[in-house]
């Protein structure tokens, strides 16, 4: 039996996140059962919305003190006992943050010969979906719209502002730093990017968006959301696709003064969605996703991570808003 | 000219609504233009709704001292410079707080002779067309659903309430006392009703609801919205129609805990809305509601002031929780 190194939770954060919350353990790898299969983790991808397991208000049950993470990863099958699966497969699945998981054949799903990790946990994975329909579905743009996007430069934020470029909206991402900005108006084609962080953000939150706003996508409620709130359009739509400003707490702050009565006088709809309940989609989703991409209509942003060692600080960085894109950890 | 009463703005409130707010002002009755009618308010209803007018953060434009106060109500028409309107005719329109109003012919509607102001600003008014589209439309229950309504004793509410129940739906009320508690359950066919100031109401809506929610129509923001929130099922849809909660301030407190992220992990639509975006279906709730009306199934609640000098009470009463349904002044 290969040593098996799992990342688990040391204990649940009382504040911010900290590499310390995470011990490594080592163990044999588990055997396979009938329809299962052992995979051998090559790379995982590390999401914001994981914050909130680690506050027990999320919608998967809360984690727990000396669980394995959880999380996304891409595997070679090394073993299977299932007829759908053969050792050297690459699959996708929820690996955890460790070097072995055995995986219900069911659970899981092939990824083709050849693809980087990268890629597929990240615009043909759950960002790249989350994106995908949380802005198209949910957000239902118009060409010629208004589109605001937050935690713009983050992993489904670069992906929603470009989709909804493509879709002939005038974009505009909010991010975190003036480097964060540059890069979504030089490299990814948005039309005005704003950092929050700067004192007169509401102000330029409004010169921005002289027309009013029609479709805000939400990564980080707080603040931001406020600051659309008061600037979106009769009949338009809050794409709520994560909380990113409240994560890193046990104590999530109260929703911006605002809500209900401003979604009231301009008819808003607010809508929280997951990707999951997509999945009988996700071939249509990836298809155009492969096709952006392929043609450069669509850039991918990764900040990558090296070693199973890394993943607590990648976590750490991530939630401080150091990272860009999909943040991934080969192992 | 005969004489006009006017109640007008005297100052905008910094804090709970008193009568001394309104001051009454008596001039000539204006003379119609081309175009315009004449005409002699007969009664007027008041909404809480229309606090917010007086914050300055409304749909309309904020309220001015000196200013008529806005309202609705039920005229007869003394002089027709329009075609379509005759001396005598019961018409329907924005007359404001005051004996005798000019407006524009296209601005009213008319009113079938006979018929009860009270019922014309009730049931087939504001009230009960808010209720009509609000419940069927923004919330779509399907029989069987859990509807939660509140401010389940007040002008919307208690229609609200009572269609879901023609609907099929499992319905509690919240309302701010046990009388009116017993009421919506003893007379208005409500199954179940709480009273958001009991001190156990967070238990106890959570015991009313052991199948979650799956439409709250939500007439009150705070509280109640909180508890409601975490009891939405997938899927749920909350439909924002008041924040009566916060009218009666000059500083609307921020929206519950848990906006955005509990609208992601359940997947909740939130949408407002405004009843005069479905002006062209009113015809088909009147005939709705005139039928459930006139024949028992929907009981249409009225609490009546006599006299434009009863009007000012009358809104700090609605305000303060001491009428139920439509609330009326004639004239």
């Amino acid at each position: 039996m290969p040593e098996n190194r799992q990342m688990t939770i040391a204990s649940i954060p009382a504040g911010p996140l900290q590499a310390s919350h995470f011990a490594l353990r080592t163990g044999p790898a588990p055997a396979p059962g009938n329809g299962q299969v052992l995979c051998r983790t090559l790379a995982i991808t590390i999401g914001a919305g994981q914050r909130a397991r680690l506050q027990g208000v999320s919608y998967a049950a809360a984690a727990r003190e000396g669980e394995v993470m959880d999380g996304s990863g891409v595997a070679r099958v090394e073993a299977s006992n299932a007829p759908a699966y053969a050792a050297g497969d690459l699959v996708a699945g929820r690996t955890g943050w460790q070097d072995y998981a055995v995986l219900d054949a069911a659970d899981i799903e092939p990824v083709e010969a050849g693809t980087d990790p990268a890629l597929q946990l990240g615009g043909l994975g759950i960002n790249g979906l989350t994106a995908y329909f949380g802005l198209l579905d949910v957000g239902a743009p118009q060409p010629g719209d208004t589109v605001v996007v937050s935690a713009a430069a983050g992993s489904v934020g670069h992906i929603a502002g470009q989709i909804a470029k493509l879709r002939g909206c005038h974009v505009i991402g909010v991010a975190g730093s003036p480097a964060k900005c540059a890069l979504l108006t030089d490299e990814l084609g948005f039309d005005t990017a704003l950092s929050y962080k700067d004192p007169g953000f509401r102000g330029a939150f409004r010169e921005a968006t002289p027309d009013g706003v029609d479709v805000y996508f939400d990564n980080t409620g707080g603040e931001v959301l406020g600051s659309a709130l008061r600037r979106m359009n009769v009949k338009g739509r809050i794409v709520c696709c994560g909380v990113v400003s409240q994560y890193d707490t046990a104590n999530p702050a109260p929703a911006p003064r605002g809500i209900p009565g401003l979604l009231i006088s301009s008819r808003v709809r607010m809508e929280g969605f997951l990707v999951f309940d997509y999945a009988d989609r996700y071939a249509e989703a990836r298809r155009d996703i492969r096709e952006w991409a392929g043609d450069g209509q669509l850039k991918l942003l990764v900040s990558e991570f090296q070693g199973l060692d890394a993943a607590p600080q990648a976590f750490v960085d991530l939630l401080a808003g150091a990272t860009t894109g999909t943040t991934v950890v080969r192992l």
